[in-house]
């Protein structure tokens, strides 16, 4: 019998299993285009309220890897490895750590995504870079590689086609939020990208995806699960995503932020987290005698940053784009900050243009938010708290409006507890 | 703020109630084409899993009612009344009920619909009468009704517009088993055709879509409490669908059986079903003292239908279409026959040509199934139980294969239990 959209649905909506063949062919009929949109959405829905099991989801991931074409690195003389990041608010931490792990010896070919919403995108970050280019074709990206270690761009139409298409459909569907899509949706573009190893940094908190721990422990598992039964080392860390990473969420500020970083300075925060998933990547690589914090203090993580962004157009002495208005929020009392609420941050900094609302909009380079203080610090009333930068001034009203209510809490006590950097460790 | 639709598919999606602006945008929106399909098919399936309560159904209904325009039939001397049955396999209730109920006294302008999937339409068994159309604009509905005292004809473009397109939208997204769902687009169609009294048939059992009489409960006393707060006077009864109605399933076969009741013979089963329905038809008008097994005797039932045909362009004393092959199907033992399940025949009718797989698709005249033995009937190995008739021979195979395995059951038991016709009353 031959398979029909509907049954497949029905099958997802009554709570049963789905069958390996029904996945290969909705999958392949998805992407050929005979199952429709209206179909592969309503599939999306019964699947998050549903459910899918660890087969099911492997074998959807199995299925977008197979839509498209497979890279391969085994050409180059390294070892290939890759982090992702599941999304935050001030989450920079790749411009740092590619090159920084390249300096350490291994390949990493990071293929990467735009911002949507209230996270950025690692690409609108770097483009802010005067003549940087995110879209290199497979040659060249193995060019970069070779000159500079580490190459971050734009996936190709060929990798995972299917996920491309279900992906953007999710994004206006209200079906972004199932664990078992986000796993085979991110995981099936890494294991299609070739890379052989791979370290996954889920956030957990009001920037993230995943609100509570235990549902980022329970995608974390799934991927690393996905990741190892493809022949992939896969590690994984829960990392906090209550407060911004770092002092800036934007794309030039996160840029001039990364390059303090590789230049030995940076906030606290994102040296730790950049640290210990250049750690992470480097022994899943086999490179357990490299030294990421000497490769920062020497000069060669910059040295192979420099040769990346040249590689790719860019210029990286050219000075960063800047805002051509700022306006300064204050600390409404004196005492300790409390809380800084990362996703009202991450909305305020993408109604400033540092975000797009659709795909096809364009991102300011300037705009985003400076923090000049981060929770657990002592803050005086009056003083300034945060500092927006946007192009276009008519949209502080409503990024403050993001910032008001409880996003920022002051507290008389002394001492409160802030939470760790890193969470959690999955392997 | 604006609403979207990403914000209203949360909503549900989460668990939660739809607010009345949300709904009202929503209908709208989809109806103007603003709300894309796999948009509205991810908040059908969030529906369907999650549920509506009462007061979302019923500001959902009255949002599709607005969609379009609504029928008044004041101007007519007589009241309003009509049936809706929520279909089955052998349903041609319609038919004999429609001219019975007007020739005691109460107008019937019944609106109705073809058939999709393995349950038949009205409209696809009147074109098997010679010449008989279904479309009429506006004023010949009017004329017909004032000729003949009942109508029946395909719905306007104009009507409901928003519950058509859902209605086609749910049908290839799986999402057509969800009471809220099916009440509202009944109801919706029904308050909009402006009739001043309703009865519902809600059918239970393998061939209708409720599966279970808990099921039929819910979908009845929705839709009852939907007209009545539109000052609709509506009843429901729970009619059993577990074997086929009467001795016919199949277009011209069931016009056959149809003009047999009203000359005065047919099935039992279909004799009690159309004098309770129209009783109830009667009562809900204030015709209380009306006598309809009178006007199937004497001859005025059949008047009134001579003239609705003819009113509608067909030619009541034509020979009706016979499919050009039959195939006998016998008996597999002797005994009691204690099973024919609907749904097997309603399938094995619609694959010989009876029904249509998709909306475009024609449908056979003659093509489907005639029973020579009902449940609790006695029958003898190798005498004919069933005969099939297409057109098309080469669809005898797939259609014995849905009447093979458990679809038929004989017993040595001398006595079987038989469901009643009529489960329930709900008013």
């Amino acid at each position: 019998m031959s398979h029909d959209a509907i049954s497949v649905i029905r099958a997802k909506r009554d709570g049963g299993t789905l069958t390996p063949a029904q996945i290969d062919w909705i999958i392949d009929a998805y992407t050929r285009g005979e199952v429709a949109d209206e179909q592969m959405s309503a599939l999306a829905m019964a699947i998050l309220l549903n459910g899918m099991d660890r087969a099911e989801i492997a074998r959807w991931t199995a299925a977008m890897i197979a839509s498209g074409e497979r890279m391969d690195f085994s050409s180059l003389p390294l070892p290939t490895t890759d982090k992702h990041s599941t999304g935050g608010v001030g989450d920079k931490i790749t411009l740092p750590l590619a090159p920084l792990v390249a300096a350490c010896g291994a390949a990493v070919p990071q293929l990467s995504g735009r911002g949507l919403g209230h996270t950025g995108g690692t690409l609108d970050k770097l483009e802010s870079v005067p003549g940087w280019r995110a879209r290199l074709s497979n040659d060249e990206m193995l060019s970069v590689l070779r000159e500079a270690g580490a190459v971050i761009c734009a996936a190709g139409d060929g990798l995972a086609p299917a996920d491309r298409k279900l992906y953007a459909l999710r994004d206006v569907t209200g079906t972004v939020e199932a664990i078992p899509l986000i796993a085979s949706s991110i995981m099936s573009k890494k294991i299609a990208e070739g890379t052989g190893a791979l370290v996954l940094d889920v956030k957990v908190g009001s920037g993230a995806f995943m609100k509570t721990r235990a549902d980022a422990r329970e995608l974390a598992e799934t991927m690393v699960s996905l990741g190892t039964d493809h022949g992939v080392r896969t590690v994984a860390l829960l990392t906090d995503m209550s407060t911004p990473l770092g002092l800036t969420a934007g794309n030039a500020l996160e840029v001039r932020e990364s390059v303090e970083v590789l230049a030995g300075g940076g906030p606290a925060d994102v040296v730790e987290l950049t640290l210990a998933l250049a750690r992470e990547m480097l022994d899943a690589a086999g490179l357990t005698d490299a030294d990421p914090a000497r490769a920062l203090a020497d000069g060669s993580a910059m040295d192979h940053w420099r040769r990346m962004i040249k590689a790719q157009g860019g210029d990286p002495d050219a000075p960063l784009p800047v805002a051509r208005e700022t306006h300064v929020l204050t600390a409404p009392a004196s005492g300790t900050l409390t809380r800084l609420d990362a996703y009202a941050v991450g909305v305020a900094a993408w109604r400033l243009g540092a975000g797009r609302a659709r795909k096809e909009d364009p991102v300011q380079a300037g705009a985003g938010i400076e923090l000049h203080a981060k929770p657990g610090q002592t803050v005086r009333a009056g003083e300034p708290l945060l500092t927006l930068h946007t192009d276009t001034p008519e949209r502080f009203g409503a990024a403050l409006e993001s910032l008001s209510g409880d996003a920022i809490e002051v507290s008389d006590e002394a001492r409160v507890a802030v939470p760790p950097t890193i969470l959690d460790r999955i392997a």
